[in-house]
């Protein structure tokens, strides 16, 4: 039984979701679907990235994971699919697929062509259920990547924002992600600030400073923002018992330094 | 495996949904549940009823659609289940299930009575958990529909409302649904502009006017409203970039016209 | 095929469900997973807990029901399963799973902590993730419970506030629970108002009046404030066509006292 993925922002109070489940049935009747999220905000690839990369790791190897946010739909964007060391995707030529393809490796990609990996009446304005569905089950049902269409050498990069050490003692960063909680998710990671004690780490970003680096959600004061690595291991700033991003009126590209204390007694 | 859509306006924050669910793998292990939606507006059986419509026949053969929008739960008003040519059928007798029967034709009905399609204690209040879903899983599991009950000559009938064309080169209908982006979903398809030029359509729908029909969401300019043929074949208005609904202020029921621009200059 | 369902506070917008059921397929590829819900206020273990028992008797025997509402992750709290006369239970030792184990009786209850139970990176942000999904998993597998770590005689309890009987004819209560349509579920149960005759049973909270126990929600005026059994047993205040919470600004915890007309008149 193949796992297929879905992620994309059709949300879920319409025909959209259903209609692509319908037609993978139709071509594998036994695949195991799985909703990644269908709450991408409308057209935000670099969203549908984050959350593509941060989960697809923990699906077992010969998963095929679908993205489909997919503004272009209906241009001349290519459709695309590939395989990983560990993985399927597939969705539109657009970035959405490229981190993953980035941090999995040995990745081989095609243009999907081949007639049958559409239904037979292709719309010009709902390639997830006509294009994107077909395929992944086909590549869930054994069908080889390659009979899907023709190899593709490059395709369109994208490149999520990083971290960066400004100088000894000092990294900057932004924030990548805000989660449900209202959680911010940075591109700090680990090993950015290795060897720096936790207790002497300051987080800021906008109006919030966050001082030490917590183990959990749980270990702070109500009310008082806290720092931590998350779970998918990048800095995150929290606030116990509230939502920091709507409190401090923080979102996305939001830029964010982090100094050790030490450094700054000096 | 069989499968069986879910479509409510049970919304997905209480136990109603996950309750149906057990209801079903109790009595048949191995189906395939797909939730079509459960945010359908409650009580709403118009857009339940083109949700339904327009997902269906994407669903293989001999799939079970199951839809509970059923504001007469626990009143005279029938419990029914019917076979098409393609699919089975399970809801409250209100019009939700009419336009499916309607379009995919050769339907058999049946009322619900046999104390095998219900839970033992059937309440008053939730019928989707003691007694759609049990008809449902037993459908799925083979039982013919006509144990399920007595056969039915007619159904509450639901009329969805339809486009007329007013004179030659003029079409009008209305918005018959709005999706999660804000795009209006017309009456009108596309036999109704057989044969006009797709540059020389021009559709009014409240204070929005777009000229011509586009061929997808992208082909427009950020900004500007654009009408094509979405991808259950109705002509749309949508906004690039933005939310033409809300932007509009335009909802269901909204009067739409279409003229062939060819027409006005003569 | 196990079933194993979910119920979270982590909504769906995230990666947060998708990882969790990625590591469960991993375990278990036959898994049938259902979503209880995941839209749990966040932290409220109550509403949690009021969900689960009031869905998992319509499961089949066996079933692995998980609840991960888990303010406390990362610190000392204990990670526990169960295995009560039906089904098993995964979760935080915070309460939450406290009410089904009492309600099902039989209960015999470890902590987590045998290594297979856990995946080899624990992180302690998220143990939806790393720890209670494997553990469901390897429960739905057939792994006897007791492998799962050591036998605990005492869990935190979490006792669902109650009805009571004041004096004879009067029944006073509160607001468990308001669900998606606005409907106020009450502590108040069938057998609280034994031998009454319906319609002379009057049900106040807070501005709201209702004369008379009705048998469905259809079976009032629109407008008007009904009272009746609902389907999970416990009396409820709706009010037919409209949100009765929103409308009267009613929420959990508000009193409700239920009394015999016929007790008033002597």
């Amino acid at each position: 039984m193949g796992v297929i993925t879905l992620l994309t922002d059709f949300g879920t109070r319409d025909w959209f979701v259903g209609s692509m489940k319908g037609v993978i049935l139709g071509i594998d009747p036994v695949a195991e679907i799985v909703d990644l999220t269908h709450e991408v905000p409308p057209q935000d690839i670099t969203s549908a990235a984050v959350i593509l990369r941060s989960a697809c790791g923990y699906f077992p190897e010969g998963t095929v994971h679908m993205a489909v946010v997919d503004p272009g739909v209906g241009t001349e964007r290519r459709a695309i699919a590939a395989r990983t060391r560990r993985h399927f995707l597939v969705g539109p030529d657009n970035g959405v697929l490229h981190p993953v393809l980035d941090a999995e490796g040995g990745g081989k990609v095609v243009e999907i062509r081949h007639p049958r990996a559409r239904l037979a009446s292709l719309s010009r304005t709902f390639h997830g259920r006509d294009l994107f569905a077909p395929a992944a089950a086909h590549l869930s049902l054994g069908v080889p990547l390659e009979e899907l269409g023709p190899p593709l050498r490059e395709i369109v990069p994208l490149e999520l924002p990083r971290s960066r050490r400004v100088e000894k003692g000092k990294v900057e960063g932004e924030v990548l992600y805000v989660d449900r909680f209202g959680n911010l998710v940075t591109t700090i990671r680990e090993e950015d600030l290795e060897g720096w004690p936790p207790g002497e780490v300051e987080v800021v970003v906008g109006e919030i400073r966050a001082s030490g680096l917590r183990p959990s959600y749980a270990s702070g004061r109500e009310g008082e923002p806290i720092a931590l690595f998350g779970s998918i291991g990048y800095l995150e700033v929290a606030l116990p018992g509230g939502n920091v991003a709507v409190a401090a009126g923080i979102g996305r590209g939001e830029r964010v330094s982090v100094v050790s204390a030490r450094r700054r007694r000096k």
